[in-house]
């Protein structure tokens, strides 16, 4: 794993389905890079994690749906969300035009 | 604590100090956003951190330090840095006419 890097240059190719690149990882955290071009979520489906996550949309746009919400959450760059273990969430939309970077940041909440 | 928020917009006024920010907080990691303004590290000063830390230049610019490096890095945004617990550094600048905004993660690194 590097020590360092540039999230915002050479970003890779995201055409074919996202890029999801660990930058960090110790026992109770780890944090990752995600580069979407378009993708969203599958109908139907909803992302259940066992961890907590704290996501920062870097640059792009997206949408975020709870399912415990009736309505999506547009994200622009320097948005963050807090999203709570076990909390269902989906994807809604990336924009496809220019690639969404995102800032994961999982770790155990308790 | 906030469950989300926007980093880069209505950021507060650092130019009596460096503002730091609480954004998340679990036993083994937290995350804080620091804004500053042309602050450094006091002369000869050196972090010497029991915890890991991520960190991220989100605007702005700086320079950081290692104590076992000749030279100074310059970070422009996107630029991350993975700083192991106890390495000396220091930052020598940051730039004074327009904020420097940092995203950083502690966490324990065992």
């Amino acid at each position: 794993m590097m020590a360092g890097g540039n999230l915002l240059r050479d970003l890779p190719d995201a055409r074919a389905g996202e890029v999801i690149e660990g930058l960090m990882a110790a026992p109770r955290v780890r944090i990752e890079r995600i580069v979407s071009l378009g993708q969203t979520s599958p109908p139907g489906f909803w992302y259940d994690q066992p961890q907590a996550e704290w996501v920062l949309l870097l640059a792009g746009a997206a949408r975020l749906r709870f399912e415990d919400e009736p309505h999506c959450r547009p994200l622009s760059p320097g948005d963050w969300v807090e999203i709570a273990a076990h909390r269902r969430h989906r994807v809604d939309w990336t924009d496809p035009a220019t690639p969404t970077v995102w800032l994961a940041v999982f770790y155990e909440p308790l």
